[in-house]
């Protein structure tokens, strides 16, 4: 049984997490939903990443914002997979985020994914990527998401108004 | 067989993306090293990434700079995960590689790492840790490692000169 | 008859757009609108660029919005020349859009407009400067707009309030 | 007789611009080169900018650094294309540059290049493309250009030591 | 009769540069007010920057937003005392304003003022300082704002709520 | 007895963090100096941040570059006060790590100094400067410092050539 | 009876401060509120500086916007600890708050927050944590803060709806 | 006799304010040169801002790099006109210098010009302008030193090699 891990810096993050949730379930992929501050609970964080293979998790998805601390130090206590989504913020735009998560140095990775709701559905299909490489089911459902994907753009240009 | 194509989008890129490659040959992790210019080989471009899942690759590494289209490019064309570094560039050092790369609308996505050396190295451990979710050596390997970097993080205090 | 091709990334680009469109139009310069996503539709987008010179086109206008890559992908694959209007996006304000527009490598151009709807309006004045090089009547209308322009630019200075 | 002016503001982003003038002599377009300074010969440039077109010129490609003017006020002054070529600055790396060239309002067009030697380079490709809307035999030349590029690209793979 | 020139380049740049007019009616400093396009006016603005020390001006203040020409022109066609006042773009908020009229190259200057209204009566506050040097009642003026606005930011902190 | 940790990520940081240790040692002010990387040593990051106000730390000056994590993630394990040193760093010159550090959510605060080396200094006179808060001995050197710098800079005006 | 000084150069920097102000007043700290403008009453600001210590001031934080002068001017005049406030902008979002102050020359610090309300309210957590360093209640109060923001972080979880 | 202050925040910035100075000597402009740092010299700096006007300088140029202070709090001492120059840095190559300096709040103004030598020259120009105002041998040499640059601009056409 394959299983995401979306955890996201704090509630008001949730706005665009829904969306990679939203997208796993699109892809009937299971998940868990957890609410992990780095700087506020930095043990249950540590305690997360620690456990987060035996415990039955293949990849993780981390959305923070600001001095974005939670993908990186995740991925500072695990080897899964952590992918991260740089939330967009008020003042900066989520530069800062994007700058704090991206700019791993050299050893420890995380794969991170565009600024905001865009970063989120992302993160979900990427980590669908992660499984298909050896679930051959998930990879039919990635292949037909994008299928239909294509199938959308395509007939979108009939909307066109004049 | 897991196997790992490493791209770049021209043999400049090649002193960092040959970090990733090095570090893929530390974790036994098989690899092609291709040169594909997204706007010179645009038909390669397409073919390689329609090919890729059945030509039996399991993830792709794709380094470019400027306005960077190999990485994002290369997803378009299949759903394997691809990992994207951004190469630093002589005019805004790589910031331009960066968004080029990490800002890929929602449906596509490229798992983007730091700009320049780090990104690759991180590429080539990214890579293996999304063959490690289901291959237990390749699992191993990482964690290896993983503790050897923390064993050597911790004894490198002792070289601090005063 | 020569003929525009304004292709955009996304229906959501048209509210830019189509002031191309509409400034084609005052010039009575020939067009056709395309919706090709780079990365949703790469096969349309690649057939598309390969068979527009033969297909009439004689200038491409390619709208695209973060990691932009229409613009250069379409230039990739056609000598015709390709004019990138970068969309003005949520998160960078279209930073993202400009850098993976203009800064195209050596070998492949692509002719860069300002971001959001003042680089839609002079997409289509600059595809009108490119075929008034040898089309007079294109360049006599164009020039008129200009000299209009010019009028509606002196005569505003009495509409200052106090 | 087809004729491309290639401009800059000074004798200092000659080795940038020198590009260009390589690029055209190799696709055999004529030119000129000229160095008009935008802030110490403006009248100069008005006189260049209103004759270009009388005096056979059907391009033309400027290049500048700074608080670049010249490529926009050379456009202000003629309804020829102009391709701006923003130089690479010791401070801000051709930002400057680059905004002051590619943010021209709506009426007035600059088709912007990369910041530097790419950009120098593709400009001079870029005004082959206009050239080549009419004229079969620069379509030609540049189509073999490109096709060489492509050739140089995919050879280059081998010359990837280890 | 001490008089400055508030130029803009077009009539949407008043509600910012109308800050200038009003400072300056305050300081009783005579102004004139023109619209300008440094880009659909060349000739007006050529005229006018030469003819602006002989027609009785002491002093220019020019806004101008995005790729903004107009001070940095103006100043190449006078050696009065030019200030620049960035207008805030939709876009980038004005930092393509700033760079194109800040970063002007040595041999010609722009006194650059802050991006938006603040720029705007700074400019005038400029103005007046200019004027100063030898007008001892605008320096007494000048002195007598500075004070009352001293007295007023004294006062402001009495209203802080609880 | 007062007790100032000076802790980096990495080796690499060391030739500006010893330019804090060299202010403390000027200062008198006693020290331990730590290598402890946020993402190769998490374990060693947490026991150091719970135990340092028991192990007898008054402050803790961290510097790190990249995504910097090791500032933020000390505060979040310690109510001891946490001065941030950004590395400067070689792709982006350390704009990612001021973001990384200086951006931190509400609750968990880092005090942030400049880039790089200025900012090793600092942090320095900072952690002197709250000790000296109730230490008057360091109260005393710290303002002694400050006079004799000041002295300095007066006197250097007698060192420029002509 | 320690002391804190709560500085703004504007009283339109209160909606930011006063969160600040809420927090000292939740640790019940005792403070003083004021409005200095650095550039309108450098007066006050000089001697409120030099006598800030005497007066009984233990901890400076300071708040301002744009060109933001008050934080580094007050810690020129004070060897008392500074913390900066980089208050939101309306033109470049607070960058150039953050810039203007976080970028001191090695010698005189300002410890620099976040941008806006966040570093507001860790302005007043930073001084407590100063005076936390000494004052056992404060330390005692600034780590109940800390354990009932973990706890409120651990609960908010369940506030996620689906 | 009209009298120009050249202040600069530290030596280390003589090597671009020295330009200033050599522009100001060949327009037989008289100067003092000063070395004022805002922040190690707050005493001086205040005393020299407010007694400039009866010491007889008519314009002062200040020089000044990172949190760049010296500019504007001389302007919020004196009334008289105070021009900027942003030192380049070596983290973020000037763009805090220039941000710090031409961000000032409304109602005191700072002249910004160019980041680095470009505007050390330029501030000697625009100090000059200021001068010409009301002195016509001032602006007599103006008007020549800008001739012959045009002349030498003219010329330097003829040094471009092949």
């Amino acid at each position: 049984m394959t299983k995401v891990a979306v955890v996201m810096g704090s509630t008001s993050d949730w706005p665009t997490m829904r969306l990679a949730v939203k997208q796993l379930s699109e892809l009937e992929i299971d998940y868990d939903t957890k609410v992990i501050s780095a700087h506020r609970m930095p043990e249950t964080l540590t305690k997360f990443g620690r456990d987060a293979r035996n415990g039955g998790y293949n990849v993780i998805i981390a959305g923070a914002g600001g001095a974005a601390h939670l993908p990186g130090m995740l991925a500072a206590n695990t080897t899964l997979p952590v992918i991260g989504v740089p939330i967009k913020t008020r003042t900066l735009s989520g530069m800062d985020s994007l700058l704090s998560i991206v700019q791993m140095p050299g050893g420890v990775p995380v794969a991170t994914m565009a600024i905001g709701d865009a970063g989120a559905v992302n993160a979900a299909l990427f980590a669908a990527a992660i499984l298909a490489v050896t679930d051959s089911r998930v990879a039919d459902r990635l292949q037909n998401f994008r299928s239909a994907q294509t199938r959308r753009a395509i007939e979108s240009e009939a909307t066109l108004d004049d």
